[in-house]
C-alpha cells in the first residue's frame, strides 16, 4: 500500500511537472509572440540612434538619452521611472586628430587614426618622433629607455582570429589599449598608437578607454584602423626609423553631474526582491553606439513594454537600469551598487546586455551554491527561442559592483563573431542591427526575467 | 579472471576511445586555426561578387563564374577539376520593369517591384487593371471568376515573424509565390502583384521563380517591396477598385547550355566512395548572389584549399560541387544526379550549404536507419565551433535528388534572423557577409567531412 501510494505520489508530482512546464512553455510562447509582433526594441533603438546619437558621458546627447528613455519607459506603462543622480567625467574629444606617416619612400601618408578614450590630447601642435613597432610588453621592457625614449610606440598585436568567442581575442589585445599608454610613458616614450581593435581589417579606427599609470607622464594615445596598423608595420620592415606625426585636442574637463535611469515594475509578492536588467546608456562618441549598447537598453526597457502589454505582474520587483558612464568610468554602475546596498532589499538577481544586439546563443552567470545547476533545468524551454546553454561566469561590466551584495549575476551571450567589427567604432551604426536577432535577444532576457521572478532563485 | 581481463578489456576500449578523441579534437582545432588564418573562402566570395556579380543560369555572368571557380579550384590544388555541362533556361529580365498604383486620393505612385523569375512579360505596353487584395488561396477561390476576372490580384501574406526559424515563414509565404500566378489565371486573372518574401519592412522588391499552371494562361507576375505592400494594402482599404499599371519586359528565351564546376579530393582507400559537398553557382539578378549562395560555393571549395595546406588526404573521395540553375530550374542538381546514378560508384554522403553565409548552429540529417544517432556522438566536438545540434530532416535543393540513390543528404543550418532581408533581392551583397561568420560555417562543413571521409557512415 505504501508503495502503491509513493508511485502515486511520484505519478502526481511528474504530472504536476509536466502540467507546469507546459504552462510555462505557453507563457514563453507568449512573450516571445508579443516581441516579433508588438515589441518597442526596435524603434527605440532606432530613435536612441538617429535622435539621441553618440552618448559620450557627459554629452548633450547623452543628457537627451536620459529625458527620452526616461519618457519611453514612463509610456510603456513602468509603474515608476525615476533618476538616479551620479557625477561623471567628462572627456571630449576635441575638433581636429590626424596623423600621418612618413612612409619609406620619404612620403608623407594620412593614417585613420582616432585619439583613445580618456587620452590627453596633444596639443595644437601635435608631436611628432620616430615611431617604433612592438607586439608584446615584454618587447617594450626589452628595449627599455634607451630604445624607447623619445619615440611613439606602436602596439601591434592583433586579435587572434583562431578564437571562436571573439571577446577572448578582445581581452587578449585589450590590454595594449588600456595599460600601453601607461607602460610606454614608463619608458620615456612621448605618444602611443595601438592597432584598433578590430576583428577584421578595415579602415575604422577603434577607439575605448586607456588608463595612465599616475607614477609617469601622460602620454597622447591614439588607435589606428587595422589596415594601416598593417601597412605601417610593413613600412617599418623596409625601413627603420619612420618619423610618425599626430596631432589630438581630446581633454578631460571636470566631472559634471549625469543620471542612471531607473524604471520599475514592482512586485505583487516579493517587492524588496529585486530583479536588475540593464544596458549602458553611454556610447562612444564617434558612432550611435547602436550594438554598444544601444542594444542593451532597449532589450532591457522591452520588458516594461511586453509585461504591461499581457497584463503580467510580476512577483518580485523587476527594475530596468539604463547605467551612465560604462565605457569611461562605470561611475552609474557604482552609483547603483551603492544605493542599493544602503536600502534595505534584497538584491537578488541582476541581468546585463551589453555584448550587441545579435543572435542570442548563450547566459552566463556568476551565481553561488547550486542556483546554476537549477537554472540550467530551464534550459530545453530556452533552446527553441536560440538560448541553448547556461554557462559558468558572466554579468556585466555596470553589474559587477552588485556581486559583493551577494546578487547572482548574469550576462546575455549573443553571437560574437560580428562584434568587433563594429565595437566602438564609427560604424556601430543601426542599420548594423537585425530586428529580429535584437527581439530574440529581447525574448529571452524576458524569459529569464520571468524564470527568475516567477520562482526567485 | 575473466571477469578481470573484461574489465580490462573495457578500460583499454574507453582509453583508446578517449586517445580518438583527443586526435579527433586536436585534428578539428587544426582545421579551424587553418580555415581562420589562411582561408580563402571571402577572398574567393569578393571575386565572386564583384568581378562575377549576378549569375543568373545562361547570363554571361554565370559563365564567367563558372570559368573562375573551375580556376580557383585548379589553383587550390584539387586533383581534379571538370566542368560538367548541362542544358539551363534562360530567362532574362529585359531593361524596363515598372508598376504605378492610382491611390485612394487619385495620384499615381511608383512601386518598388520587379518581375518574378521564370514570369512571362507584359510586353512595353504593360498591363492596367484593377487590383484586388488576397491574403489565401481560399479566399481567391471565394471570390471565384466574377471577382477575379480582368483583375490584378495582389496576395499580401506576410512571413509570420513569430516563427523562430525564419524558413518556416519563408514556406508557408512562398506558395503564393510559386503557385500564385497560376491559380489567379485559372479564374481570368490578367496579373499577379505578390507581396516580397522579407522578414522586414523596407523597400527592396525579392524576386524568386514562379511556375504556371499549364491549363491557363501565362501571366504576367511581379513582386512588391514589403513596405510598398503595406501601403498598397492600406489604399486599399480606403478605397476600392483602385487601378495598378505594370509593364514587365522579362521573357523566357531558349535552353542554353551551361555547368556544374565539380573538383575532387581523390580518395586514397575507398576512392570509389563519394562525398559530395556544394552550393549553387547560379544567383537571381538583382544581386550578387552573396549569402545565395556564394556563401555556399566558397565554403565548398574552401575544403580543397585546407586539405591541400594541412597535407591532409581523405580515406573517401571528396567532389565539390557547384551546382548551376538551381534559382530557376534545377537542372545542375539533376544533371549530377543522372550522372551519379549512371557511375558505379557509392555516393556515401552529400552536404549542401544553401542557407546564407550566416554564422553555424545546427546540421540536418537526410538518413537511414541509426546514422543520424551515430553521428550524434560527434557534436560535443562540434559544439566549440558552434554547432550544437544535429537535426532529423535536411540537406538541400541540388543534392535532393541524390536521396534516391540511397545517399545520406545534409545541410548546414547558419542561424536564420537576417537571411530573408537580403534573400533574392539587391541586397544581398559582398558588404553583407561577415568574414568569421562565413569561415566559421566554412570550418564546420570540413569537419563534418573529415569525420565522414574518414569514418564512413
Amino acid at each position: 500500500m505504501k508503495l502503491l501510494s509513493t508511485f502515486f505520489f511520484v505519478l502526481l508530482t511528474l504530472s504536476s511537472l509536466q502540467a507546469q512546464t507546459t504552462k510555462d512553455s505557453i507563457m514563453f510562447k507568449r512573450i516571445a509572440d508579443e516581441v516579433f509582433t508588438n515589441g518597442k526594441a526596435y524603434e527605440n533603438l532606432r530613435f536612441l540612434c538617429k535622435q539621441a546619437g553618440p552618448r559620450l558621458s557627459g554629452s548633450p546627447q547623452a543628457e537627451k538619452a536620459v529625458k527620452e528613455t526616461f519618457r519611453m519607459m514612463k509610456e510603456m506603462g513602468a509603474d515608476t521611472v525615476c533618476l538616479q543622480p551620479c557625477m561623471v567625467p567628462h572627456w571630449v574629444r576635441g575638433a581636429k586628430e590626424n596623423a600621418i606617416l612618413v612612409d619609406a619612400k620619404g612620403n608623407p601618408v594620412s593614417l585613420n587614426i582616432c585619439a583613445l578614450g580618456n587620452s590627453v590630447g596633444t596639443g595644437k601642435a601635435g608631436i611628432k618622433a620616430e615611431v617604433i613597432e612592438v607586439c608584446s610588453f615584454k618587447q617594450l621592457d626589452s628595449l627599455g629607455i634607451s630604445g624607447v625614449k623619445g619615440k611613439i610606440v606602436f602596439y601591434n598585436f592583433p586579435m587572434n582570429p583562431t578564437y571562436i568567442e571573439t571577446f577572448r581575442a578582445y581581452g587578449e589585445a585589450g590590454q595594449f589599449r588600456g595599460r600601453g599608454p601607461g607602460m610606454a610613458a614608463k619608458y620615456g616614450a612621448v605618444g602611443v598608437m595601438v592597432r584598433s581593435l578590430a576583428s577584421n581589417i578595415d579602415d575604422y579606427p577603434h577607439t575605448g578607454a586607456t588608463t595612465y599609470n599616475d607614477s609617469f607622464p601622460k602620454i597622447p594615445a591614439i588607435a589606428v584602423s587595422t589596415r594601416h596598423a598593417e601597412w605601417v608595420s610593413n613600412e617599418l620592415k623596409k625601413k627603420n626609423g619612420l618619423q610618425l606625426y599626430f596631432r589630438t585636442e581630446c581633454e578631460m574637463l571636470p566631472d559634471v553631474q549625469s543620471y542612471n535611469v531607473v524604471g520599475e515594475l514592482r512586485g505583487t509578492e516579493f517587492p524588496n526582491e529585486i530583479i536588475t536588467v540593464g544596458g549602458h546608456l553611454d556610447s562612444w562618441d564617434l558612432a550611435e553606439g547602436a550594438h554598444d549598447d544601444g542594444a542593451g537598453c532597449v532589450q532591457s526597457m522591452e520588458v516594461i513594454n511586453i509585461y504591461k502589454r499581457l497584463g503580467l505582474k510580476p512577483k518580485r520587483t523587476i527594475r530596468v537600469v539604463l547605467f551612465m558612464n560604462e565605457e569611461n568610468g562605470l561611475r552609474g554602475g557604482r552609483k547603483y551598487a551603492e544605493l542599493a546596498k544602503a536600502e534595505n532589499k534584497k538584491h537578488l538577481f541582476a541581468l546585463e546586455s551589453d555584448a550587441g544586439g545579435f543572435t542570442p546563443r548563450a547566459f552566463g552567470f556568476s551565481a553561488g551554491g547550486d542556483t546554476l545547476a537549477r537554472l540550467r533545468n530551464w534550459v530545453p524551454l530556452f533552446t527553441n527561442y536560440g538560448v541553448y546553454k547556461f554557462t559558468e561566469g558572466g554579468g556585466g561590466a555596470d553589474i559587477g559592483p552588485l556581486r559583493s551584495l551577494g546578487t547572482t549575476l548574469s550576462g546575455l551571450s549573443p553571437d560574437s563573431q560580428r562584434y568587433f567589427d563594429h565595437h566602438h567604432a564609427a560604424n556601430d551604426t543601426f542599420e548594423w542591427v537585425n530586428k529580429r536577432e535584437l527581439e530574440l535577444g529581447a525574448v529571452n532576457m524576458i524569459l529569464l526575467l520571468y524564470v527568475v521572478e516567477q520562482n526567485g532563485l
